[in-house]
This record gives C-alpha cells, sequence and structure tokens, in this order.
C-alpha cells in the first residue's frame, strides 16, 4: 500500500469500504421505499409517514457525493493509484455519474414546499422519487466485487443476487400495479377491485399482500387466475411484465445451470477415474487385490489434492519463490546431519533447487533395488525403512522429520539398498544427485563439511 | 483395513453402514409423519394414530446417538482413523451436532404426559416434532455418498435426489396449508373450505388429496385456479412457497441439463470424428473405398476404447503397475519360444518395460517392407502372416497366444518380410530392440539361452 | 462385409434395414392407437372400428418375431458377426425381450373371442392392449442410432426425439384422463362432465381434442383452470401426471441448452479469436492497415478450416494413409519436371513422406531472402513469383499445377531468389531437402535421371 | 478490395450494406403488418388503412430483387468475388431464392383490382400477404451476421434475436386468434366474445390489446384463465401453439444458459486461482506478507492480461508478424545507446527476433547474482537498479524508454550485478545471447560498430 496525499483516501482502506457497505444497506432501504411510496401515498406524507427516514438517507448520500472527491482511483493505463485532488474531480465531474448522484439525492418535495410553502402530493414527485433507484449501481458493483472475493462462496453470492433481482421486480410490479388500481377512475374495474370493493378504505398491509402476492403469482407464472388485469391500462403493463418475465427466469434458470454444472465437475472427474479404473481391471480380469490397491491410489490423490501445488508456485517470479522455499524448508535442511555446519548461503541456494512432494500413508517413496538419482529429506510426518529378505517383509528403522533418504543410493551410485514407504501422509522435498554437486562445487569449505558429516554419521 | 481398538467400529465397516442405510429408511418415515401430524392431528393422538411408531423409530435414534460414541473416524490432517474413545466422544460433544441429534430424539409429548398426568393436544409439540426433520441430514449425506460410488448410476442418484427434495417440498407445503386452513377462524374463508365447506369432517386421505394437489399445482406453475388462496396468511404464505418454487424449479432444471450435457460428450465426440472424415472425403474427392476404411476404423476406435488404457496405469506408483504387469503377462511372456529357460528375474523385468495394445479386427501391424524397431508378443487374439506376391495377397501362416510377430526384422535390422494382420480383436504386447538389448545385456547366461532358442527355432 | 451362412441375414443387410425403419412406422400407429382404444371403446369394437388394422400390424410383429432368428448378430467380446442358428435363438430366448416381443403380439381380444364364442368389451382387454407398448423400444433404438448417424442432423433428430416423447406424454395422459371420466359413476363429476353435461354423447373427435387440450394445457404448465381435476380420482391422476412433467420439462430445457452450447462454441471461437487481435492492435495502437491484414487472415483461416486435415490422417494406420497420399498426389509429382521418368517405387515413397497444405490468396509461401528448407510442389490454384527490385514488387511469372517452387534455393542451398504468394486458393504438398536425400540415395538410377531433369531444365 | 466491373457492386460495398440494413427496417414493418392486416380487415382496406405504405414497402423490394443482378458474389470453391452478370444472374435465377423473392413483392390485391375492377376484401389475400414474412430471412442473415461482428456485443445481438422472435410469435398468435373469433358464427361462444359481447363494435387497439394480452398469458404460461379457448377450432390452435411455445421457452433458455456460462468462465478462472493460493498458504501456514504478495501478483496478472499476446502473433504470416514487430520496436531499437550507427537491415532482423513482455509494477526482472543470458530494452514505462549491500536495499538509478537492462552480465557472462525491477507498467522487449551473436555475425562493420558502442559507454 502506498502513501496518499493528506486528506485523501485509498480506495481500499478498510474504513472506506465499510462505509460503502452501510451505504448498500441504505440503497436497499431506498430500493423498497421508492415505489411503496408511490404506490401507498399515505406512507409517503402526514404523520407516521417515511419522510424523515428518506430525508436522513438522502443526507447520507450527499455526504458520500462529497466524500468521493477524497478518493484516490486507480489509472487504468498506468496500473497506479491516483491521488491528485484535480484530476478525481475532473473524472468525477466529467462523467454521466455526477449529474445522476446529485439527482437522486435532491429531496424534490421538500425543495418544493421550501418554494411554494405547501405540500404537494402529486404523481411527479412520486416519480422523481424513482430517481433514487439510480442508487442501485452500488449494489451491482458490491455483487461484482463480491463474486471475486473468495472469502465468500459464489454460490451464496450468485443466489443472494438473484434473490434481490426477483424480490425487486415482484415488489416494484406489485407497487406499480397497485397505483394503477389506485388511480383508476372506476374502482369495481381494477384487478383488486373486483374482488375486493373497498380495497381504498382497507389498511396498506393487506393491499400490499395483494399486490405481492399478483406479482409474484405472475412471475412465477402459476397464474392461479383470482387476481388478474381487468382494464386496458392493466392488460397493457401486465404483457411488459410478462414479457420482462420470460428473461428474469430464463436469467434465474441459467445462473443456476451455471453454478450446478460448476459444482459437478470434481464429481464427474472422480466418477469417471473410477470408472476407467474399474473397466482396466475387469476387462483385464485383475485379481480384486489389485483393483482395491488402484482405487485406493486415485481415492487418496483426489483428497490431498489441495497439497500438491507445484503449479501453484510456477506463475510466480523468481523472487517470491525464493521466499516461501526458503521459510519453509530452510529450517528443515539446516537440521539434517549432511548440512550441520554449511554456510547459509548454500543452503538457502540448495533449498530454492528441492521440489516438494506430498505421500499418502502406505506408498512407496523409494522401492529396494531401484536406482534412484534423487535423494529425499523428510520435513513431515514418518516414514519407514523396510527390506525384503527370504520373500518376507523386514522393518528396520523409522524415520522422522530432518531425517535423509535415499543418500547411500545416491552418493555410492548403487541401487537402493531398502525400500522407503510412508507411514502417514509425509511431506519430503527432493533434489536430484546432479543439481546438488552443481550447486555444492563452487563452494569448497562447504564441501568438505558436508563430506565429514557423511563419514561422521556412519 | 486396519485393527482397531476392542468396540470400537470402523466407519467403512459393512455392518455399520447397513445400519446407516436402515436408519435412512426410518429418516424416510420420519419425514413424511412430521409435517403429516402436524396437519392431521387425529393421525398423532388417539386409537389408530402413528404414535408408537414414532416412539420406536425415536428408540432406534437414541441407540445411535450411543454407538456414535464407539465409531472411530478419520482425522483430515493425518489421513489416519481415531479410535482413542475420548478423541471420538470429544469430537461430538463439542460440535452442534449432539445438541440437534438428542433434541430430534425426545418424545416431547410422551415426557410432558409423564410429568403432568394428561396428554397435551397443543400446537407446540406438533412444531416440537418437526425437529425430528433435523434427520434429514443422514439422507443428504447419504445421497453424497452415492454420488461418488460409481456402483450407482450418477444419473439415478441425482434423479431420485432431485425426485426427494421435490416430494418433501410438496408434502411440507400441503400439510402446512391444511393446518392453516383448519386453524383458521372462517372456516368457508380458507382454500379448502371455500370448494368444501365440511371439509373438516371429511376423511384424512380425502384431505391430503386436496392438500397435496394444491401444494403441487403450485409448485409446477400448472395454477389452475380452482384451490388458492384466500385469506391474507394463505396469501403471505403462498408468495414465500412460490419464491421457494422458482429455486426449486432452476435447480431442477439446472441439475437435468449438466446431466444432459454430459451424457451428451460423448456422442458429440464421434460425430464430430465422422463428420471431420467426411468433409475430408468430400473435399478431396476421395473414392468411396477410402472413406468407408477410414469410417470403419474410427468407429471400431471408439468401441475398444475402454481397452486402452495406457494412461489408467500411469498415475499409478511404481509397485503397483509392475505387479499388474506381471500377472498379465508373464506368463505368456514365459511360454514365448525365445524365453523359454530364461530366469523369472529377466522375464520379470522384460514384462515390466513391455507396452500392451489392442488391435480390432483387420488391421495391419507390422507392414511388409517397414523397417521397424519393436517386436510383439500376441497375448490374445490372432494374427496371420501374409505377403505380397505378384500383385496379390498370400496367407502364409496364423499366429496364436505366446507367438512372436516381427522378431526376424527386428533381431536382423532388414525390412519386415510379411505383413503381420489381425484377424479378430487381439491384444499384444510391445517391445522395442533397444529396451530389449539395455535388459538383457547385464543376464549372461540369460542372453545366451535367448539366442540358443532363437537358431533352434528356424 | 462378410460371407454369411445361407438364410441368414446380417444385422447391417440394407433390405432389413428398410424393414426395421417400416416395423417403427407401424409401432407410431400401435403408440397411438393403443391409449386411443382403451379411452374411446368404440373405435376399438364395432362396425367402422380399428380392430381390422390392429389385426395386420400384429402381424406384422409376428413375422419380425420370426425373422429375428436368422438375423446374426455382433460378439461383444471378439467384435465378430455370429451367423450360427443356434447361438442365435440361444441369445434371443433367454432374453426377456422374447416373451415381451410375444405377449405384446398377441391379439387377446381374438383369442378370447375363438375361445368363447362372444366378443367382450371389458376393461382387461383393453389394459392388455397397452402390453404394445413395448414396442416402443424399437423407436428408441431407431433415435439412438439416427443419432449417430452423421447424415442427420444431431439437431433435428434430437429435436424429433423430443417431440416424440411430448406428444405420447400428452396423448396418453389426455385417453387415460378421458377413460376415467368415461368410468366416473357420477357424471357432473367429472373434469369433461362438469363442462359439457352430455360429453359421453358427443363425438369421440371433439372428446379427443378436450382431452389433448386438457392434457397439454397442464404440460406446459399453462393451467387456464377451464378444465380441472374434480373428483379425487383425477386429482391423485393430476398430481403424478404433474410430477411426471417437472421432469419432462426438465429434460426438454436440458437437452435444448447442450444443443444451443454445443452449436454457439465456433461463433465464441471466432469472435474470442477476433477480439484479442482488436485489443492487441488497440492496446500497441498499430495502425489500421495492420489490423484488417490480421483480421483477414483470421477469418480466412476459419473459413479454410475443413480443408487443413492433417489430423484427420494423423490416428489412421499406416496402410489407409498411403493409400490416400498415394491416391491424391501419384500423378501430380509423377508431372512435374523434376521426376520424369523416374521409377513408381519411388515416387510412391515420397508422396506418402509428402504434406499438403492449403493457402488463402494472396499470402507469401515462401519469402525473397529466405533460407528455406522445403520445396513445394503446386497441386491445385495458383502461384505468383515475385521479386523486390528497387523498393516496388516486380511480377515474374506465374505457376500452374504440377510446377516446383523453393527448388533453387533448397538445392543449391542459398536464400531464396523470390517470393512465393499464392493467387487464389492453392494447394502444395512439402517435403523437406534432408528428407528428400535420404528417399532418394538407394535409388542410384533414378537419383542420377533427376539430376539430368533437373540440369536439363536451366 | 479488388476492383469489379462497371455497375457491379462488391457484397461488402459500405453502401450496399446500408441498403440492406434500411430493407431489414422494412421487414420488421411487414413482419408486423401481415398478420396485423389478416386479423384486422379495416386496417387493410378502406380509408386510413395501411395500403398505401405497403405499396411503398413493396416498392422498394422489387427495386432489391432489380439491384441484386448486379451485386457480385463470394465463390465459396476459389473464394474469389464473381463479378460476371451472366453467372450473378443465372445463380440468383437458378435458386428457390428468386421466385418467393417475387412472389413476396406482388401486391395481390391490387393487381386482382386492376383486372376486375373492383375490391376483393376475401380471406385469400389476407393469405396471399402473409407470403412476405418470406422477407424475415433477410433479418436471420442480419443476425447471424451481426453475431460474428465483435462490434457489437454478443449478449446484446443474441438478446436482440430472442425478444424479436418472441415478440413475433406473441403478434402471430393473437393475431391469429383474433381472426378467428372474428370469422366464427357464434360471436359470444369465442374466447373474447364471452368476455367482451360486443368486440366487435369495439376499436381495433382494444381487441388488438386483449389478443396480445391472451397470447403472451399463454406463451409465458401464466395461464390466468381469464381468456380461454371457447370452441373446438380455437382449442386445436391452442394445442398447437402451447407445443410451440415448449420449445420456444426450452430455446429462449438454452440460449441464456449459453451466454450465462460463457460470462462466468473468467470468474471461475479468477476464483479458481485465488482459492489455490488460499489453500497452499493455509495448507503451508505461510506467513500473511507471502500471501498478499502472491495475491497481488496474480490479480495483477489476470488484469493486465490483454496485454500479453505472443499467441496473438504465432498464427499469422511471417510478412505480417516482421512488419508489426518492425513497427512496434523499430525506433526504440535504433535509439538505444548499443545499436547507433548500425544498419537498418541489422536492426529490422534483430526486431524480428525479439520478443515483447509486459511486467506490472514492483517485479523484479533480473535478480543479483542470478545467471540470465538474455538482454532487455525498455519499450515503455520505467525500471529501477537495485543492489543488495549489508543486507539492505541500495537503490542505483532508474531506466527510462531505449535503455538497455542486462548487457554488462550478458557480454561478460558474469552473474548479474544488479537487480532490476519494474517502477510501473512496462514493457521490454528480450533477445537472448546466442540469437544476438547469430544475427551479428555476418554483419562485420555493425559488428565494430556495437563494440565500439559499448566501450565508449562504460
Amino acid at each position: 500500500y502506498l502513501q496518499l496525499r493528506k486528506y485523501i483516501i485509498a480506495p481500499y482502506d478498510r474504513r472506506y469500504r465499510w462505509w460503502q457497505t452501510f451505504l448498500v444497506v441504505l440503497v436497499i432501504y431506498s430500493a423498497w421505499a421508492s415505489p411503496f411510496e408511490l404506490a401507498f401515498r399515505k406512507v409517503a406524507h402526514g404523520a407516521g409517514s417515511l419522510m424523515p427516514v428518506d430525508l436522513i438517507v438522502d443526507g447520507f448520500f450527499a455526504f458520500d457525493i462529497i466524500l468521493t472527491f477524497f478518493v484516490a482511483y486507480l489509472d487504468k493505463s498506468t496500473y497506479l493509484l491516483v491521488d491528485n485532488p484535480r484530476k478525481i474531480a475532473r473524472r468525477y465531474l466529467t462523467k454521466l455519474w455526477f449529474p445522476l448522484d446529485v439527482a437522486s439525492t435532491l429531496p424534490f418535495n421538500l425543495i418544493y414546499r421550501l418554494f411554494t410553502g405547501h405540500m404537494n402530493t402529486g404523481e411527479v414527485f412520486g416519480f422523481l422519487n424513482l430517481l433514487r433507484l439510480w442508487r442501485l449501481r452500488r449494489v451491482s458493483q458490491l455483487f461484482s466485487r463480491l463474486e471475486k472475493d473468495t472469502r465468500f462462496s459464489y454460490f451464496w453470492t450468485r443466489y443472494c443476487k438473484l434473490i434481490s433481482v426477483t424480490l425487486f421486480a415482484v415488489h416494484s410490479a406489485g407497487c406499480f400495479l397497485f397505483w394503477m388500481a389506485y388511480n383508476y377512475k372506476v374502482k369495481e374495474n381494477t384487478w383488486i377491485g373486483k374482488q375486493m370493493n373497498n380495497f381504498k378504505d382497507r389498511s396498506i398491509w393487506l393491499n400490499y399482500t395483494y399486490s405481492i402476492y399478483w406479482s409474484i403469482t405472475t412471475l412465477t407464472t402459476v397464474g392461479y387466475g383470482d387476481l388478474h388485469a381487468e382494464n386496458t391500462g392493466e392488460k397493457v403493463f401486465n404483457i411488459f411484465f410478462m414479457l420482462f418475465n420470460i428473461g428474469l427466469t430464463a436469467y434465474l434458470i441459467g445462473n443456476m445451470t451455471n453454478l450446478v454444472v460448476h459444482s459437478a465437475t470434481q464429481t464427474f472427474a472422480i466418477r469417471d477415474a473410477i470408472n476407467q479404473i474399474l473397466r482396466y481391471t475387469s476387462k483385464n480380469r485383475l485379481p480384486e487385490h489389485f483393483k482395491e490397491q488402484m482405487l485406493a491410489h486415485m481415492q487418496l490423490k483426489f483428497r490431498t489434492k489441495e497439497l500438491q501445488h507445484e503449479e501453484v508456485l510456477q506463475d510466480l517470479p523468481k523472487a517470491i519463490r525464493s521466499g516461501i522455499a526458503e521459510h519453509l524448508f530452510k529450517r528443515t535442511v539446516g537440521k539434517t546431519y549432511l548440512f550441520k555446519g554449511v554456510s547459509d548461503d548454500l543452503i538457502a541456494q540448495l533449498v530454492c533447487e528441492m521440489k516438494a512432494e506430498y505421500f499418502p500413508p502406505k506408498v512407496d517413496i523409494i522401492m529396494q533395488n531401484e536406482v534412484s538419482t534423487d535423494f529425499y529429506i523428510l520435513v513431515s510426518g514418518s516414514l519407514d525403512l523396510v527390506t525384503y529378505k527370504d520373500g518376507g517383509e523386514q522393518f528396520l528403522s523409522k524415520l522422522g522429520p530432518a531425517d535423509i533418504a535415499g543418500d547411500i543410493g545416491v552418493i555410492f551410485n548403487v541401487p537402493q539398498p531398502f525400500t522407503v514407504r510412508s507411514r502417514r501422509l509425509s511431506q519430503v522435498i527432493r533434489i536430484s544427485h546432479q543439481h546438488f554437486k552443481q550447486l555444492v562445487q563452487p563452494h569448497v569449505d562447504d564441501g568438505r563439511t558436508i563430506i565429514s558429516n557423511f563419514v561422521q554419521h556412519f
């Protein structure tokens, strides 16, 4: 993180992030209140109305407009943060966002009252309120950020997004249809009036329930038919709402399919691997114990998959890679008998060249009589040394962390004298004889120390 | 499988698995009975009620809670089974599972009767019964296990899971809506009362049919409208049910799409391969017989695909791989004229280096005059030796299992004197001349035996 | 195709295939007639009934049962056709198919009349007729065969299959519901009777229209509600029909998605390639003419994709590959000045080693001053020889089929003296200098001929 | 673009493209008007009718038929434009398109009046008008062209196409159903007449709203049931419309799924990469600062992805590739101290061999003491030279465009004396020592210039 000018906030600042998240909560309120106040005018004005809440919310957003002038931004061509207040202001003012932000924050109704002195309850202000829905872009931004944030499950993030979109569509359509019925001249000839003649005198919540019920019945295409469009205006609105719903439903299903397909990939991979083994063993009539060994190995491989991350490191710059290797293995390597007293410099070089591997329990790492070219240092877990004599297996000894395996075979260039087998999940690091020699050669003193270590050990 | 302490059961134990499967059957009963008893109180109490059955089922689950203290578990960091009773108990007691397991097993109604001396038929016990739905996690576990078990078709496992979820949703919603109607003050103003005034006096099964019919009409979004929410409470419940249904329907479709896409992959691969050949032949105006040969070969390749599993063996540890090769081919190799009297040791080494291949009928394995570097041993099937003379093909002889093909060409390093063609589906193993020489060199005696075998044979 | 025993037919026999296709037509009739006759009993018996048609159809299927004993089959373990009549019979008789085939062919009604002497119109025969639906497996087999047959579009095959399944479901459900209404005791309390009291006296086709209308209204989940289940039996049937419909709808959508995704793959590939070029050129601010050249080349590559089938030949056995190369290029190579009078044998060997390539118009194949190692023989199209002098391009000559390009540069090992550019879509074959020398060396006489050809040409 | 004969227009001609786009607008009118005029006959004839508009539109299409004889076409076998008027005419006249184009342009109604002298308002002309729907193929062509045009978002193109298909289906079905009701003998027994007895006397737009409302209620499967088929004819039409709707809905959902899946690919790739790093760091208990470095590097890699287009150039012919490299880098390379006074020829050759790379800010390009074989020329951005002394980092100098990095190490073949690190997003070009030597060797004079440049610089 870079040092910014005084009074300028980084967009990644934790407190600024919290402020943004807090605003999203207010946006949710706005998204609910704007259509609601349009439909149920009693709520918008008079005693017990939502007006004071609206004003407070508007205040917060007004503050955010001012704040935006103090937030640095990331330049897309240089990938550097820009903290020059002039540039920040120019960027904000020349975009379409600024006028829309302002327009969605002004309390038009209050301004009208201040100028004319009396309250106007006309439709126009209900519709001007809908400008606040511009704030919804913040929700959309939040979701696209959360989708890339692995702390949150993609599935649930996406799910919440879809639910939000659906609920907003249902709420808006319901409110709008109630607004149409409320303003229609013949009360009985409206979708709600036909069922409930005196609907204007009933409670807001009853009317709201009816609206949402009708709206969701249409959206889910259940269409019981107990509530349906009566007059032409309602029919026209309904036509557009149904058209929109096809798109929304298809979008919901498309997203769900995407999530299901992605989540099933792993299961299909495992099943295909198992099936391949089963078909191979059955076609070749292999005995049961081979099948079991093959399946066990394959399942362990999938289970310990997250541990095999050679590829994680591949793409990283060399500097980071070396740092990680030193952090993970330098202490262990320094503790092995072979490298006692050896210079830090050489150990660091050795560690960078070593490759880490995990072995599940009961796997042969080195096989007796095999001619191998690598030797292994155990980092965690434990290994067994086993030898085959007279047809039976004989346990020799157990290796723990910082022990070396395969050293004799490699240094004397002879077939390995015993089998090395993992006892439990074990991590080893491996270096080839050739690399080892190349790295040690220039360090004459260290080479002598290593030889004397080796001689003393036997 | 490891030796566990006395009285401790492995989670993989066959009998324990059967017990778990038996419990899943009981869970299905609980899942059906809990909502049903809430809605139709007559079933829950009085003569002919389901209460005794419930108590027996609860007994089984109480036994399973005790049993859990004796089941070993797999530690996630070491991949070893833990059979220490203390650790098992600590793991179970410190999880949320234990209190939920207990709460879902207690027969609250009976306990109340024991303490107060009389039967309470209040709503509260109906809802406490719903705690038993916690047991459904067992079904979910079973399905996620079955999905990875290749003995069961993924398609049908997934299908059963979706059907189960759907049926449970339909059943629960139906029962809950009936419960709402039953407890509503004005009988006529309920979804069922409007159609059937005396519904409280009708049989349970008639009422149940109505409930399920309404529930499924809504879930499938058919929505005839003959039964629909009448009062506000029903409308609100309906709203939530419909919202849930969008998600469920999308999930069903997403899963089905996933299954269809996965099952069509193979068909698309075949079709694309055929199309490529057809376009190639038509663009280049190749005669019909070339097209037919190309298509026949391609189709056979797809049909015998399960036999070509070189890649199955690749990922396995060397120890298993050698064992399989010895099992499959050692006997055949030992029976060939060339390796008669050769030491077991050399044959084992040869076998490990050999590569198995399958050939469909009527395919040329070796072509006359070709300079090849491998020789082949026939494992199963039969081959024809053919030579071209005066423009026509002349049949020479037939090879059977354990016969060698291509040996003369390879050993004398001359072009192959005849074509070797598969007569039916045949498996051969193949080794290159170079590998062969490398392996035989250190075994001086065996080398002599091989040469004398070769000389005697001709 | 193999020689089979007398009276034994190959399953691939063209006439047998036509017979099978003819039977599928009869199956379609059966699938329609069986439920129809159950629902509308008047059609099944009496004057103008479908009975004679049914008997003729049954006759054809009885003949097919006998025919099956004379059709060879493909053995799955050897991939050979089995024409032994005993084996064929044993295979057919021991399978479940045989009894089901017989049971679905017997005209139970007629047999009953023969034995008892009078016609029975009871329900039992209506249901026995449904056994004929077993024949539907033939349709399923036909479709799975067509799906792999590239002469038919996969899209339309799949589409027809889905339409068939849907229509059969609609037809069966409609007929069954009519059967329920017809047999219900209270005429007015049925789904159709409530709308049309005298439905039993109305025409069959009117009733059938109502049935199908109700059935499809439910399947598509439109559910107007003008026709809906009245009594409990209808409700129960409806419940199962709706449950089935969820599955069917999901299956339809899943299949359609699969087809759409597969058909869009190519479009996405083209778009991604174009986008990559556009982003590259815009980021690097390349002049317009570079962008146009890059786009033109990329689009031509996609358009001539079907011509670049090196990979088609890769998987084929060597014998087929050589045959194709000889057929395509031997005549052209023999006609070039360089290989006039050369032995057929050498030309065949050369042709097998040559690689075919297509070039779109206006592409440089060889660039002036480039040191290339291959020379080219033009098969079709035409090429321009161009040289750069004093900054401008100068046209030298035009090459036609069987002309060689790049020969001077390759043979004297000097930089190419001129640019060779394609004039229109051209196919060339290419061989490297090294391969060429290797192949010619053993043929001493032919080598001399080639050199004298080359000398004479200049 | 090629020179065409006089009066012949290229199909890619910009004015011709605009003409085609203009015709598509007219097609949209025809698609709307044809069914509309069939249903609402008042609009088709009499005062205020659409007839004059229809005639003008027909005129434009008649002109386009004539124009087609003057438009060149692309031959599919040679990929060349054909501008021979005879060939163009033959191609158009022998296709099915010509008669259909003519038939869909003739104003049958007017022709009838010219011959018989009076206006016929019979149904037959309404249906003949439907021939104009043949023009819809132009819309289909436009969409398939737009889908491959990356200037337009694939998502929105596809979306518009689906909306268009849906709207056309809704409009046609609505009009057709109104036509059925209008021509039915018993007014009250029609879907609209039952709700509105005097529908024939009401305004066209009211009737049209009812038609569309019914049509879309069916298509979206809402099916309120307030309007539904009454007589048998309507039921039969409804059956076919619903069957068609299943297919259309499945197609809409399939397309949407395809778009969603494609757009989510990138997000999944980023999330998977992040998750892999997180699991790796948590499993290996790496300190926080390693995790942050790894994540930062990975995110920058994804963000600067569009800049790494080595693969864009790979598939291009050598001529274009060299041109781009010269354009981008020749000036920079010529400005470096090392290549001052060197011949243009050598610089061009060097530039073609150089590889461009982008580095995000704060990344080590060369590490101190590393033995590297390439040297780098900075094209844009800036680099820092840093050295490690006494455990701390020491800033040496800053490199700007046209500066060389790593030259000393490479030329003297010693370990790099300092670390080179990017200061901001930087583009460098890289050449290996070996390539460099190979290219310079033949140019003796230039080689001397380079050496003297190098000597002077130090």
